[in-house]
């Protein structure tokens, strides 16, 4: 699978830097990767015209970018040209990778992704981790990559951090899950589970979904509210390119925005919230089925096979998500709404009926919904191109390094 | 009355500019104007001290704002310091002056703040301004806004720019309203109507409330949302220091996110939106009065006098606040919620319901809930600062224009 890693966004760097000269040699080195791995091969020529610096500036970082292996000479471009042939350089096929890894409810998955954005390494299991242990887990997961950053390892490449999905919050700026009720997991440090060498990076699926979302989507705008479901609901906001953690790294729980203040209890400690009528449990006792029977799978296939309780169950969720959703949209009036991962799958009989409250509630001026194309792997992807693109975001940590 | 400037976050700026060596010495001008502003008096060694810049380079820097006059010399700083005595800088008590303007339904108002903060001139006119042509009303702002311009001209300051904060939608980079219902306004472009010759930035009260907050609040932290209300109920967000704007300009619609779903139509096209049960219309209603016979000073006036209709009232709107809000915290995961603007008068009635929904609807999970001190000033001083602290972000446009 070949997915663009800088299609989108060149310019933008999370990484803030000091305003020294030092500070900006880093963040025009940064300026250099993100131009070769979005619009590469590119002559120093057509980097310096793009990045607006001049062609001694460019050659100075380019060759500093290729000694530290992040860029690769190509070798002189074709003649035909105006002037003296350059030299098209690309993102090194091999330097580093980043190493995503996603825990889900019934599987672990790991995938190494380059600095071009293509998956070169991945594993996936298939495993119940609902009530197992935390440590039991996680050596799983640990394996895992292991066996991704080997597979890395001999055609050259090198992992350069960890990105861990969980189905949970996660406290902001740490490693630790606050909690993750799907999983049964309370205050669990990943720091000493995980002992990869690598640094670790843990968060959220939903905002690694939406990071995705934002960096490989098709035409994803800025400013976007991503929501995405496996049991739980869960959302992430991207503003202006930027996911919104919250102060804690709790934002974009939308599973429990109140629908009907006096409607049934939720383990959360509130009444009648979104999850109430749209989680996966919900659906299940909507459709007359039992919750421990089926999941979004089973949903999906009986709606398509034209099951109508299926049908009318999901059509009540994506009434009670319209509803929640109109309240989202009025504070924060994003350009659109994205439904990913397993919603997407569910998308067909959801929409109806959420377009209708959203738009109804809205007087017609609420944002469109689209449905992602990434799919389930959302989440893995977007840990994996989290690390990817730190390299790219400050090259000079490698540089330095290496 | 004397507000510091930049006692928080002095090191901020709000302006983007290119990552030049010419930007980065009007990054550096815009530091040292922050730092005099929030610390000063200070030397010139001083100065490089917090801005972490050497003493030769701040002194270019320095003698470059003298010459603009955004910076005073105040003589040599008394002896009896190691080494030669510096001179202490301060920000100039001439110079730039930020022109604040606000369109209320029941008043107009307009004041100037100078670099340091503090407020050198002032205008008021109570005037009914509902249904009133925007022509009129903003005939009248020009008016008052030339007066107060006037007296600032007089004493030495010279405007350098008008920012109006009016209570309606503004679409987002430009000067019109898109709608304004309580004052019948739609579509209305400020900029031909308010020729005062200086720049003109136009904004929602409710953003330029909680920017006030930001900059003026006691202990305000970066992460808030801020809920205040007239006759509509608004709201901004605060994330991390910067105001949430969304991508039309219309985020923070709080008064629009649905309490009850099958609650009263509302103008919007919604039904059972907050306001409702807490728009100053319904909280009148409730309390037993006719719409036109009251307006927030006289619900406060009666509920502090023990009116028990009155205070039954605005416990019905607190707890759809709370309702409203459990939505907007669990989306957004603030550091604090703060009532301000006419709600924070109302807050001793409104908050022990808003809190009660609040906190149990969260598990006890939630944010605190705090009422602002700036009381009705927030929105006209947060745009009379809002113009200052663009002086400050890029001094470098009055040091080119002067």
């Amino acid at each position: 699978m070949t997915a663009p890693l800088h299609d989108k966004r060149p310019g933008t760097t999370s990484v803030q830097l000091p305003d020294t000269q030092q500070g900006m040699r880093r963040r025009n080195l940064s300026r250099v990767m993100h131009a070769v791995a979005a619009h590469g091969p590119l002559s120093r020529a057509a980097v310096a015209t793009r990045i607006g610096l001049t062609r001694a500036a460019v050659s100075t970082l380019v060759d500093e970018l290729i000694r530290s292996e992040l860029l690769d000479e190509l070798g002189p471009e074709r003649p035909g040209r105006v002037g003296r042939p350059g030299s098209a350089l690309a993102v090194s096929s091999r330097g580093p990778v980043g190493v995503g890894a996603e825990v889900g409810v019934d599987h672990l998955a790991v995938c190494a992704v380059d600095l071009r954005g293509e998956v070169r390494a991945r594993a996936v299991q298939h495993v119940r981790n609902r009530g197992r242990s935390p440590e039991l887990v996680l050596r799983d997961v640990a394996t895992l990559a292991q066996r991704a950053c080997a597979e890395a390892r001999q055609v050259g490449l090198s992992p350069a951090g960890l990105a861990v999905a969980v189905p949970g919050l996660v406290a902001r700026d740490t490693r630790s899950v606050v909690r993750a009720p799907n999983l049964g997991w309370h205050d669990i440090d990943l720091e000493p589970l995980l002992p990869s060498g690598l640094p670790l990076t843990v968060d959220n699926e939903a905002n690694f979904g939406a990071l995705a979302e934002l960096w490989l989507g098709e035409g994803t705008p800025e400013d976007f509210l991503h929501v995405s479901a496996a049991i739980g609901i869960g959302a992430a906001l991207v503003v202006e390119g930027r996911l919104l953690r919250g102060t804690h790294g709790f934002a974009g729980e939308l599973g429990h925005v109140p629908v009907r203040p006096e409607g049934p209890s939720c383990p959360c400690g509130g009444r009648g919230c979104l999850e109430q009528y749209a989680g996966e449990e919900a659906v299940l006792r909507a459709a007359g089925l039992e919750p421990g029977e089926g999941h979004v799978g089973l949903l999906a296939e009986r709606a398509a096979a034209g099951d109508r309780a299926v049908r009318r169950a999901l059509g009540g969720a994506g009434a009670a998500m319209g509803i929640a959703l109109t309240g989202a949209v009025n504070l924060l009036d994003p350009q659109a709404v994205v439904l990913g991962g397993a919603l997407a799958r569910l998308a067909p009989w959801l929409l109806p009926s959420l377009e209708q409250e959203l738009m109804g509630r809205m007087g017609g001026r609420a944002c469109g919904v689209t449905v992602s194309g990434l799919g389930p792997d959302g989440p893995l992807l977007g840990a994996a191109h989290s690390v990817a693109r730190a390299v790219l975001d400050d090259p000079v940590g490698v540089c330095t390094a290496g």
